[in-house]
C-alpha cells in the first residue's frame, strides 16, 4: 500500500539521503585501504566488521570496540521547549548523548569502558545559561554511570560560521571492550531463536527531524499535551534514553548466549534486519505504542507502516538469542530496571529476509534496509 | 610591555573563553566523579592523566589512549578558497583533521591504532561538490596511513539548523595503545634536557580565527601572495598539517627516552611549559619562520609576542629529551621526512616555570599557560 499524499514520511524530511550514502561509501572505499596498518601493531581487523553498529580491532587477548556518533537534532527540541518554559532538558539530553553511543557500541558485545563527549557551540554565550551547561555536565556523567563507562576526555569549541548561532552540535565517542573474545556477538543467528523486544522511553534520539516538523504543525507546539491530562509533546520526546549496557552485560556475566543485538535507531523496526542471516523476523508481539507514539500518528499524521518503519514505537533495543535463554533475559532486564519480552522468533524460510508484524499487518522485506551503516 | 591598540591579538577573536573554560572546570568535576565504573572492568584510571592531551585507562599489560577532537574553523579558509577558485583544499583539511587528533593521542606515547571521521553537514547538497567529498575521504585515509593507524568508523549526518548552512564540523576520535607499558610518556622532565623542535608546515589547525580576521582586512583577501613571487595567503594557510607519529615510534623503537612531548597548537610556544614540572625551557635557536608568518605579522599586525604566544611560529611538535638522546632524535626525523633541531635545553631554576627565547627578548611565566586542556 502507497502512502497517502497528505501524510508525513521520514524521506519527505528534506535530508538528501542520497549523497549522505554516496560519501559513505567513498569512505567505506577510503578506509577499507587503510587496514594494513594494524599489522605493524599486532592488531587486525575481523572479517566483515564494517557497515556494523561499532568497529573493532582484535589483540591477542580480546577486541577493542570504538563508536563516533552524534545525537542530531533531539537538541533543538530541548532548545525550543527552554525557549518557551525556561527549562533546562539538558540532562536528558546528556543522558540520550551517552546512550546513542553506547547503544551502538555494546551490539557488539564490548563493555563501554571510556567515553568522550563532543560538545561545539556557535558561540560561546551558549555556555552563559548555568544550568543548561551544568545539566549537560551532570547529564553526561550520569550516562556514563548508567552504562558503567568512566567519562575520559572531550572538546568543547566556539566555532562561529560553522556551527549555526545559538545551537550546539552534540556528539562523542567511545572505547569498549570484549574481553574474553568469545563475548563477541557474532550475528550467528538461528531459525528458531527468540526475538527479546526491550523497552524504549519515548522515542529516544531518533526520528526527531519528523517530531519537529510536527510540533511547527500544532497551534501550542511542544506545549500540546500528549493526552488530556498527560504530559506535553515536549516533555514526552524530551524524556532520556535507556541505556542498555547493564542488560549486556548481565546475559554475558550469566553466560547467556546472544546471537545478534539491535540497536532500534534510524528506519525503526526495519533495523531488526540488521544482521547479515537471510531469515525472517516475526514479530507477534510487538507491545503497545504508548501515548506518545499514538499522539505522533494522529498528529502528523503518519502512517502505520511509516511509523513503525521510523520510530522506535517503545521498542529501543532487541536481542536474538535461543528461546532459553531469552526467557532467562526478561528476568535480567527486569533486574536492571528496564521491561523486556519474547516479542517473536526468527524463521530460516528458504532465504527470504523480512520484518513482519503480522498483528499489524506490517511486513518490510530486505531491499527497504539498504544500508547496513 | 603591552599590546599596541592598534595589533591584533587572540583575545579579542570574540570567543569568550572564560564561558569555554567555566564548561570544562565543571566537565572534569563531573568526569572525576565516573572514575569508579573501572575497576569493574579491570582497568583504572592512571594518576594525573586528566588535563593532559590524551586520556588514558590501563589494563594488565598496556595503556589504551583515547582523543575526542576537532578541526576548529580551518575548513572555512578551504571554503572561502575555494569560493573564489573553484579548487578544494579538502584533501589537505582531512590530514590537518587526522593530524590535530592523533598529534594529541602521541604526547602520551601511544601508538595510533584506530581513527574515526565525524562529518557534520547543514546540508547534505555540502556532499553535492563530488570533488570535495572525495579529497574529503581520500585525505582522510592518507592522513590515517601518515599516521599509521587504521580508519575505523565515522558519522556523517546532515544536521540543519544545528550546522550553520553551507559548512561542515569536522570532528573525530581516536585510540592508540601504548605497550609495552614503559613506554608512556611520563613528564619526568630533568634540568639539563635538550629541547627538540620538529618544523611545523605553516598554521596548521592553530590561530585560524585570527588568519581569518586578517584575510578579510586584505584588498586580495585569500588570493593575496605572501611574498612577491610566492603563494597565495589562502594556499599557505592550508598546507597539510604535519603527523608526527612516525617519529615517535621511531624514538621509542631505538629506545630513546622521552620525558616529555608537546603538540603545538593553541597558546603557540607557550604551550612548551605544558608539562607539571617547574622548569624554565630555554629555547636557544628557535628556528626562522617562513614567510607565512612574517606575511601575518606584518598583515594583521601582529605584535612578535603575540604572534609567538599564538601561532607554531614553524614548530608543530616538541620533544624534551636527554641531549645524547635529542641528538639521534634530530636523525630519525630526517629519516621520516621531518626537519628537527635541538632548539634549547630545559633549566631548574628554583621552581620557576616560564618560556624563554632570549634572542626575540620573549619570555612567559606559567601563569599566561593557565590551562592545562
Amino acid at each position: 500500500m502507497s502512502q497517502l499524499p497528505n501524510t508525513l514520511t521520514y524521506a519527505a524530511s528534506g535530508v538528501d539521503y542520497d549523497l549522505l550514502d554516496a560519501f559513505k561509501r567513498e569512505c567505506q572505499a577510503a578506509a577499507s585501504g587503510t587496514v594494513g596498518a594494524l599489522a605493524a601493531l599486532g592488531l587486525s581487523e575481523p572479517k566483515a566488521v564494517r557497515g556494523d553498529s561499532a568497529y573493532l580491532v582484535e589483540t591477542s587477548d580480546s577486541f577493542i570496540a570504538h563508536v563516533e556518533e552524534g545525537l542530531g537534532t533531539k537538541n533543538l527540541v530541548a532548545d525550543a521547549v527552554m525557549e518557551k518554559t525556561g527549562v533546562s532538558h539538558y540532562r536528558a539530553i546528556a543522558i540520550d548523548l551517552v546512550a546513542t553511543i553506547v547503544n551502538d557500541l555494546i551490539t557488539s558485545g564490548a563493555r563501554p569502558a571510556v567515553v568522550a563527549m563532543h560538545a561545539a557551540v556557535g558561540d560561546a554565550a551558549w555556555f552563559a545559561h548555568v544550568q543548561r551547561r551544568q545539566d549537560l555536565a551532570a547529564g553526561f556523567a550520569a550516562g556514563c554511570r548508567l552504562a558503567g563507562a568512566v567519562w575520559g576526555g572531550g572538546e568543547t569549541p566556539a566555532l562561529k560560521g560553522v556551527v549555526a548561532d545559538g545551537a550546539i552540535v552534540l556528539g562523542g565517542s567511545a572505547i569498549g571492550l570484549i574481553q574474553p573474545k568469545a563475548r563477541r556477538i557474532m550475528g550467528d543467528i538461528q531459525g528458531g531463536d527468540a526475538i527479546l523486544l526491550v523497552a524504549s522511553n519515548g522515542v529516544h534520539a531518533n526520528g526527531l527531524t519528523l517530531c519537529r516538523r510536527i510540533a511547527d504543525s500544532l497551534p501550542a507546539g511542544y506545549q500540546t499535551p500528549i493526552t488530556p491530562d498527560g504530559p506535553s509533546y515536549g516533555d514526552g520526546l524530551l524524556a532520556p534514553s535507556v541505556i542498555y549496557a547493564p542488560l549486556i552485560a548481565a546475559c554475558q556475566d550469566a553466560g547467556l548466549p546472544i546471537h545478534y543485538a539491535v540497536h532500534v535507531t534510524g528506519h525503526g523496526w526495519r533495523k531488526l534486519m540488521r544482521a547479515e542471516a537471510n531469515v525472517v523476523y516475526r514479530v507477534t508481539d510487538p507491545g503497545k505504542p504508548s501515548p506518545l507514539f499514538k499522539f505522533l500518528m494522529k498528529a502528523g499524521p503518519v502512517a502505520e507502516k511509516e511509523a513503525w518503519g521510523t520510530f522506535n514505537m517503545g521498542v529501543g533495543f532487541a536481542l536474538i538469542m535461543p528461546k532459553g535463554a531469552a526467557e532467562v533475559a526478561v528476568g535480567l532486564a527486569q533486574q536492571h530496571g528496564m521491561r523486556a519480552w519474547i516479542g517473536g522468533a526468527v524463521a530460516d524460510e528458504g532465504g527470504r529476509k523480512a520484518v513482519e508484524i503480522p498483528s499489524l499487518g506490517l511486513a518490510w522485506e530486505s531491499e527497504t534496509l539498504a544500508v547496513r551503516g
